[in-house]
């Protein structure tokens, strides 16, 4: 597990931000080159290619040049290990709320 | 959805960090005292202070102070508009692959 936090660390900051958060939603419906990426954004290319320079660092993002194409694909396996972190904290979560209703059955009924 | 933009922005920065991340498994099993939160940390109170405000900005942390203890507990609904996030990122990975597999099995059979 705690080798696994740096990587938690990088992916979480890649998505702490709308841009980012919006390439990864494009990927996941299929690879697509940088410059059709960067289209929907009001911001320049060299803003945009620092966004995806986080993506990648954080794995969640790869790239491939060919000729003067490069074309992203998303790696949804980075994504699936930041949700586990979730699942992780639910199972926390259920078992407080199983101990829970353990105790209020323990307890004799009033009435 | 766009309204719900820099809620995620905060939440996953707040999660960015193995400190908070730590703090919000801990709370999931039950509220603490702050102080009784930051003992197993190896950093002073008020670096600690600084990391429990950013999970309060981000909704995931709230606390209350009776006397002189502040007690934290955490939010586990806005936990749960995060990994959402992550649901319907899979739901549109979902529709791809099952577009791909109609693609495949339209084609007709090589022998």
């Amino acid at each position: 597990m705690a080798n696994q936090q740096p990587a938690l660390d990088t992916l979480f900051h890649a998505l702490a931000d709308p841009t980012r958060r919006a390439v990864v939603g494009r990927l996941m419906r299929g690879p697509a080159p940088v410059k059709q990426l960067a289209e929907p954004f009001a911001i320049g290319l060299p803003a945009f290619l620092k966004h995806l320079a986080v993506l990648e660092a954080s794995g969640l993002v790869r790239s491939e040049k060919r000729g003067r194409v490069r074309t992203c694909h998303v790696e949804a396996a980075r994504l699936a290990a930041a949700e586990d972190w979730f699942a992780e904290q639910r199972t926390v979560w259920q078992g407080r709320a199983d101990r829970l209703a353990a105790f209020v059955e323990s307890q004799p009924a009033e009435g």
